[in-house]
C-alpha cells in the first residue's frame, strides 16, 4: 500500500489528513518509531515521543498536525491528522490480516447436536462440542475444543477462541470476542449454611448476559445468576483472569482490568474504569464513568458518577491521596511531636526553677 | 406443584410450616422477590427486604414466622418456617432439574484407557480422555473434553464439567463437583537455586487429595505436593481463579472466596472463610473457624479458633479497624499538633516578654 | 538402589560425600522427614529441623557436614555433603520416573495439519491439535486436548501438558514446560477510546517468545505483543494463574509467584523475586535481582540492581517497614499527644493563676 493510498483511506475518516514529503513509497507494514526501518510505518500520539522522530527509520510516520518536524529525517514522510493514535489504529487493522482460528465449515471431528442450528459461513473447529438447541449466528467462528453446552445462544461475527466452555443457557450478543480458557456461565459461588458447620449449595438456576461487542480475555471466569441474569452490557471490555461473581450487571462499554474480581451482586455502571487486581464487595454499585484504581478494595458504593476512587477501603482519590501523604509524613510529625516535648520540659523545668 | 405440595415437601425438613393464604395454586418455578410474577414463588429471609412484600406479584413467598404480612397483596400465599432461607434452597433444588453435561454411557469419540475402571451408570462427555488406571465411580458425570490423566481415582455421583484437567495420581472423593478450566495436580512450584543464579526443578512427586463434597471452581488450580499429598477436606468449598499451592491442607467445610492465593505448606483449620483475593505466605497455619476479610495479607498463624483477622500484614480485626481509624485520623492529628504547637509558642513568648 | 549407589551417584556432582552408618540398605523412595519409614530416604537443609533427625524412622537422611547426629537413631545412616537440598533435589529425580502425558507417536485422534512439521519422537496426545506451519522440535510432548495454533514453534525436549492454548505465531524455546489451563499469546488488552465513550479494538499484531527453560504454570496467561514480542527470557519460572501482559520482558532467571500480575510494556530484570499477589503498572522497569515482596504494588521503576521493595505503592524495603512501624505505633503518638496537651493545659493553668 502506497502512502498516498494511506492518505486516501484515512481521509475516508479524518478530516482533514495532510501529506508531509514523498507519497510514492510502498508501505509493508507497521512498527514501533524506535524498532522502524524502511517500508514501515508507525506513529506518535504523545508529545513524550516527539525525541524519537529524529532518528526514525520509518519511511512513514502519523503524527499530529502539532507535531514539530525540523529534526525528522529527509526520507521520513508523515501524514498530519488529528488523532493519530486512532488513525494508526485503522492502518494496523488494514495490515492486520485474519488470524485462522478454525477452518472455514464444519471440522469433521467438532460434535455438534443435531438440534443445534448454526447460521451461514460459521465456522466450528476441531473437535469443538455445541449442545442441543444451540442457536449461532452468521459468521461467527467457534475454535478447536470449545465447549458450548445446551441451549447457549452466540450472536453473529462472534470469535470464540479454542478451550473455551460456555455452560447451558448463556446468551452472547454479536461481533463478541472470547479469548481461550475463560468459562462463561459456572455455578455462581452460593452456599446456605448449616447447623452443623456445613454448607448445601444453592442451585445456580440463572445465565449469562453478554451484549454486543464485548470482549473477554483469557481464562477469565463469568459466573451464571442465582436467579434471573449476570449481564455484561454492550462494548464492555474486560481483561484476562477477572473475576465476576453471580448477579452482577457491569455496565456498557465499561473496562476491566486483569485480575479484578467482582463478588456477587456487584452493579457497575457505564464507562468505569476498573483497575487490575482491585476487589469488590457484594451487593455494592458504582455509577457511571467511575474510575477505580489498581489493587483498590471497594466496600461500599459511590453513587456520584465520574468519581476516581482509589486505596483499600477505596475513597475518593484526593482524600486518599491526602491519607497516603499523610502516612508517608508520620516520622516528621514524630519528629515535631518530639521536639514540642523538649521544649515543653524545659519550659516546665524554667517555671519549677 | 402446589402450593399445598409444596408445603407438605418443606414439612419433612422443617417444622412447622404455616399456610397462610390459598394452597390450590400451581407454582411453575422460583424467582427474586421484585420481579416474580404470577405462578412464581419467592422468599425473604432478611427483614431489610420486608418491604418489597407488599409489592410482590409472586404467587407465594416463603418468609419467617416472624414476618409482618399486613400489607402483603391478596393474592400472595405464604408459608412460614423458622428458616425461610434453606427452605427456598429446597425449593429452587426442586425446580432446578438436571443439567445435562454429558450424554448418558460413553461418548463414541471419548478416549478412555483400557486399564480405566469406571463404575455404573457413568457418563464421559465428547473427547474426554480418561488415562491408564483411572478408577471412576457410579454415577459420575465426566464433561466434554475433560482429561483425566492415569492412575487418577473418582468417587461416585461428581461432576467434573467440561475442559477440567486432572493430573496423575489424584484423588477425589464422592459428591465432589470441580468446574470448567480447574486444574487439579499441577506440579508445586519448587525450585532449587543454583549458583549460578538459575534454577533446577525439584520433581513433584506427591499427589492432591480432594475430600467428599467438595466444589472447586472454574479456573482454580490446585497443585500436587512435592512429597505426601496437598489435600483439602470434606465439605471445604472454593470459588473461582483461587491458587492452593504445593502441600497445604485446607479443612473440612472451609470456604475460600474467589482469587485467594494459599501458599505453599499452608494448614487452613475447619469452617475458616477466606475472603476474596486475601494472601497467605507458606508454612503457616489458621485454627478453625478463622475468619479472613478480603484482601488480607496473612503473613503469620493465627492459632486461636474462631478468630477474625484483616489487614495486611493481617491482624486481629478489633486491632486492625483500631489501626486504621487511627491512620484515617492522621488530619486531626496534625491539626492538634499544630495547635499544640501554636499554644505553646504563645506561651514562650509571653514568659520570654 | 543401595545406599553406597546413592553416595556414589551424588559423588559425581558432590565433594565430598561422607556415609555414616550401613551402606548395604535398599532404598525405594523419599519421604519427609517426619512422615519417612525403613527403606525411605530424607533430607535436612535447616538446622530448624535438626529436632526431627532423633525420631526419624528413615533409613538415610541427607545432612550437612555440621548436623548433630549424637541423637540419631541406631537403624538410620547418613550421608554428609555440603548442600543437603541440592543433593536430595538430585535423588527425588532418580526416583521420579517420568509421567506419561501421551502416549508415544502420534494419537489418532489428534488433529496435526499436513504442513507442521515434527520432529523425532515427538508425542502428540488425544485430540490435541496442531495448526498449520508449526515447527516442533524432538523429544516435544504436547498433552491431550491442547491447541496450538498456526505458525507456532515450539524447540526439543518440551513438555506441554493437556488444555494448553497457544496462539499463532508464538515461538517456544528448548527443555519449556507448559502446565494445563496455561494461554500464551492471546490479544494484549489494548482499545482506542472513541468520542462517543466506546472503544475501537487495537489489533494485537505482535507475538511471544519463550526461552529455553522456562516453567510456565496452570491457568497463566501471557499477552502477545501489539508489535514486537512480549519475551520470556531463558531460565525464568512463572507460578499459577500470573497474568504478564503484552510487550512484557521478564529477565533470564526471574521468578514470579501465583497471581501477580505485569501490565503492559514492563520490563523485570534478570533474576528478580516477584511475590504474589504482586501487581505492577504499565510502562515500568525493574533492575536485576529486583525481590518483590507478595502483595506489593509497584508505580514506578526501581532500577537500581538488587534492591528489596515491598508496599503498596512499593518502596525500598527498609522505608516501607519503617512506615508500617510507624503506623503500628500511631496509638502510642496520640497518647503522647494527649499527655502533651494535658501538660501543657496545666501549665497554662498555673501562669494564669
Amino acid at each position: 500500500m502506497k502512502i498516498t493510498e494511506i492518505k486516501a483511506f484515512l481521509g475516508r475518516c479524518f478530516e482533514p489528513v495532510e501529506l508531509i514529503g514523498a507519497g510514492d513509497i510502498e508501505i509493508t507494514g507497521p512498527a514501533k518509531i524506535e524498532e522502524a526501518t524502511a517500508g514501515q510505518v508507525s506513529f506518535v500520539a504523545n508529545e513524550k515521543y516527539y525525541r524519537h522522530i529524529a532518528g526514525t527509520g520509518a519511511s512513514l510516520v502519523v503524527v499530529s498536525p502539532k507535531a514539530p518536524l525540523d529534526d525528522a529525517p529527509a526520507g521520513t514522510s508523515f501524514l498530519k491528522v488529528a488523532d493519530p493514535y486512532t488513525a494508526f489504529v485503522f492502518i494496523l487493522q488494514h495490515f492486520a490480516g485474519t488470524r485462522r482460528i478454525a477452518a472455514p465449515g464444519f471440522a469433521a471431528t467438532a460434535s455438534i447436536a443435531a438440534s443445534a442450528r448454526l447460521g451461514r459461513n460459521v465456522s466450528v473447529g476441531e473437535h469443538a462440542v455445541i449442545g442441543e438447541s444451540c442457536v449461532i449466528g452468521d459468521d461467527t467462528v467457534i475454535g478447536p475444543n470449545t465447549v458450548i453446552m445446551d441451549g447457549v445462544s452466540i450472536g453473529s461475527e462472534c470469535t470464540i477462541y479454542p478451550l473455551v466452555t460456555i455452560y447451558d443457557g448463556t446468551s452472547i450478543g454479536d461481533r463478541v470476542i472470547i479469548h481461550s480458557g475463560a468459562v462463561i456461565g459456572a455455578d455462581g459461588f452460593g452456599f446456605a449454611p448449616q447447623k452443623n458447620g456445613s454448607y448445601m449449595k444453592i442451585p445456580q438456576m440463572g445465565t449469562v448476559e453478554i451484549g454486543d461487542d464485548v470482549e473477554i480475555g483469557a481464562n477469565t471466569t463469568i459466573d451464571r445468576a442465582t436467579m434471573g441474569a449476570t449481564v455484561i452490557e454492550k462494548g464492555a471490555k474486560i481483561d484476562n483472569l477477572v473475576q465476576i461473581a453471580h448477579n452482577c450487571r457491569i455496565g456498557g462499554d465499561t473496562v476491566i482490568a486483569s485480575q479484578a474480581g467482582i463478588s456477587g451482586s456487584v452493579k457497575i455502571g457505564r464507562q468505569c474504569l476498573i483497575g487490575g487486581q482491585a476487589g469488590f464487595a457484594g451487593h455494592l454499585e458504582l455509577a457511571d464513568r467511575t474510575s477505580v484504581a489498581a489493587k483498590a478494595g471497594i466496600s461500599k458504593s459511590f453513587l456520584e458518577p465520574g468519581l476516581a476512587i482509589r486505596g483499600v477501603p477505596a475513597q475518593p482519590m484526593r482524600d486518599q491521596l491526602r491519607q497516603e501523604a499523610q502516612v508517608r509524613g508520620l516520622g516528621e510529625m514524630k519528629s515535631q511531636l518530639e521536639a514540642l516535648e523538649k521544649r515543653l520540659q524545659e519550659l516546665q523545668k524554667r517555671l519549677a526553677g
